[in-house]
């Protein structure tokens, strides 16, 4: 491995003793030197969760052994549920968009001021609004729009659309259409999307209407995992604002618009730097 | 009147042109100097809104003449819902509580330092937890616990002890007791009471249980007025603080805590300086 | 004038009474139907400040005589500083930009997405990062390296395209030059900056670095008027993020991307709405 | 050791490689189970900084043999510093205060509900505003007023108090007095102040009137153990709350008080729970 470079480890696994020192114990026998570890049990539900990341300058490991020996030694031992990324390798990100862009324009500022290290080759939509900023940032833009006879048919596209561009991560980025469990399935724990409320607070469709009528004092928006039910995945990230009496529902809209980008553009980072797992529909966010 | 006071007017009624001429001309004429006007007219229900606020030093009508003059020549013809204020009269508040008394030691310390000018002669609680710190402050305390059958006795009561102390204001600072139709009304938005969510976030009991389930990143709380509706009140004030996967419902509970006494005690503020005003369930909170 | 149009009216001076029911008179004289009234008095330096807004459906001025009838009745007799706005025309912006360009990319994603209503017909840049950009969004954009030797001269080509494309606002979006106090006297209280700490605390060069050695627990960005003083211009608008130990300065300074660009963007939309005054080097932002 | 009882052990020292295995493997070894594992390397710096805690249901060393075998085992051949903690006996505070009594109360608030599990046998104050209260929980209240002429003196009634009521932590509650370099010394991280700025920004005197001047938008608060550098010291906590123009001085004043007592036992509760760790003028605050 290169220098810089460093080894991701998540796991999680019913708590027993000595799970840490059997790990690190592991990683310093072969050269490796952990740059940080963030581990908690909860004990309440005698959950084990870490992370830990060590550079590779002079570990004496290759991705396949690791994956080989880490497996056999310490995995099967401890019945671990684990994941390892080797860092340096840009991730491959497809968004999803329907007809409002301000999360799409974010993302793509993101990515031309190389904030974040990706590649954003793909952007699908059900409609035509984003193509001309694809067009403008050199984006493959492909319009499938969907209906309930073509939904299918139009799932199957997509699918294979992201194959073939090698994505990593789908990012549903004001995208207004439900996916079939057929397609979150296949990407389980790696579609995140947008939710313009605080859940649980006003799921569904028009939350800032909502929230106009109840008169609430903050608004708020949530990033979290896609699964089958709707607005109910385990939440990444969420943020809040204050309003006011003076602040109509297009002004919710518009101070609602800046969280959005926010919430899920925190959520992405998180994601890209493996500090996400996923446990019972609740997320651990490492530090 | 004395030197230093203000006449605070509030006023809500359908918009049309005119009535802030009419009413600053009205201030002008009797020799009043305005120090603050807060209006704002909500297009979308087409009503009208404002707080203003004048000194008195020159001020040619007692607060008797005011009220005659006003009625007559604005409130009516305008179909007013107002209400004015004269400062400088301690406002008295009665404290009700059950067994957590986080919110009350909040209270009473800014009672103590001087930083609220209000009264505070009465405790009342279902429960004796607080009959200590009562003594310790020379704060009538009355147990009154309540069942089911000694509810309408005990809220007769209630009202009495409110009666005879001249109480302004309820508060309901963690009061685990759901008071009755008639009550309230008698109480109309003078009764303010905390819960410990984002509502309408986790409504109903044991809220932090639910946020820990939910594995939501943010908490929060909201003061608001009390009505029939357990919970549906209008909000007077909400705010929010971070959580995350260490945070078991212990420590959700006593991060909330803080919360719910900040929150409470900003509604409490905004109330006590008249800038508070209901109308179709909602709020307006004057700056 | 329109439908829908409003006239914004921003008045400051000396407290004297019976200006707020001069000036609402006015308005009501001539038709006017005001929405919203934000007004407020400076007990400690007698100074009054306020907003005031209405719709022109029934209006019976136009532009000219707003100014000459107000001028002539209110403006002289109160000795006002004055200054009234007609929504409905696009305010044009012009960017000022270095080699960072995260600030810039949030801007024109405001504008493309419609947010502001605003046109951006020109960049100007000292380097030669954003060329392809602002090539890409179809605006002129014009390269002025500045040395000490040539900054006199820049700073007239900097003017004349400022005049040329009549250009309403300079936004300096993180451009790291210093402008003389004759260019800031020409745009008085129409340029605004983005400092990337939290005023007063950390000015000048290097603020992340200073953050990190300091050991804060938060920090911040400021947008505000550019003066002659460097980073003491009136604050429109700040903004803080928690940090940890865990953050390094490269961190500190992805982090503070993002308060940058909010921060920035807040104070361009309240100044664009006409909802900022400034006195004695301090700002009056109305809501 | 009791069941329930914790092992929390803080380290920090120059980075190597095998720290972690080592001391966990330790834990391990002696039927320690650990909760909770919070560690990070700074790598500009080369720091090693660690938080671990292990429950000592099956533990089988002793305080003493903790003590010694550590050090013997680890803590030379990694050359570390280091302390541990056992929980469950309560942290005695020593609370001084002079004029302004909102941070006391708030404290003991937090003391009489339980939330924190400490004991407070002694308030000292240079003048007498807080012997009321003192009385009223049945602490010890000492009087000693400061002079130039007695100061040495005064100081040294102060640390015998401390050591006579078995201190642990000196927590400055709005005490209006600089401590001698001396007094610093003895109580070395075991003094923590409140400030009422966010520092760096308006160190010394009058903090909410230089904010006022200034005029900016948020207020903040700032915890930090004392060090001989007035307002230097390391910070462990800070906070902030918006203001607008209509806050003069004495607003400022009471918004910042709630920031202050906030600030203040966040600080504190970090403290006792062993979660602070200083070094190099900076702290690291474990999650």
């Amino acid at each position: 491995m290169q220098q810089n470079q460093q080894v991701i480890l998540l796991i999680h696994c019913e708590d027993q003793p000595g799970i840490i020192a059997a790990v690190t114990d592991f990683v310093h026998q072969h050269g490796g030197n952990i740059i940080d570890l963030d581990q908690h049990t909860d004990t309440v539900r005698n959950k084990f969760y870490m992370r830990i990341s060590w550079d590779v300058e002079h570990f004496d490991l290759n991705t396949n052994e690791i994956e080989q020996r880490f497996a056999k030694l310490l995995a099967e031992r401890f019945s671990m549920n684990w994941k390892f990324y080797v860092t340096g390798k840009p991730q491959r990100l497809a968004l999803f968009v329907s007809k409002q862009l301000h999360c799409l324009y974010d993302i793509l500022g993101r990515w031309q001021t190389n904030e974040w290290d990706v590649e954003i080759p793909l952007i699908i939509s059900n409609h035509t609004e984003a193509e001309e900023v694809a067009s403008k940032f050199d984006i493959a833009f492909h319009h499938l729009p969907i209906t309930k006879e073509n939904k299918a048919e139009q799932e199957a596209a997509q699918q294979q659309l992201l194959e073939q561009h090698s994505i990593d991560l789908v990012i549903l980025a004001r995208y207004m259409q439900i996916l079939s469990g057929d397609f979150i399935d296949a990407w389980r724990n790696r579609i995140i999307n947008i939710h313009h409320s605080f859940l649980p607070a006003f799921p569904g469709a028009r939350p800032y209407h909502s929230a106009f009528e109840r008169g609430v004092k903050i608004i708020g928006a949530t990033s979290h995992y896609v699964t089958e039910d709707l607005d109910e995945g385990p939440i990444i990230e969420q943020d809040i604002v204050r309003v006011t009496h003076r602040d109509d529902v297009e002004s919710l809209v518009r101070k609602g618009r800046d969280l959005e980008t926010l919430v899920l553009s925190r959520a992405v980072w998180k994601h890209i730097q493996h500090k996400t797992l996923v446990t019972d529909n609740r997320t651990i966010i490492f530090n």
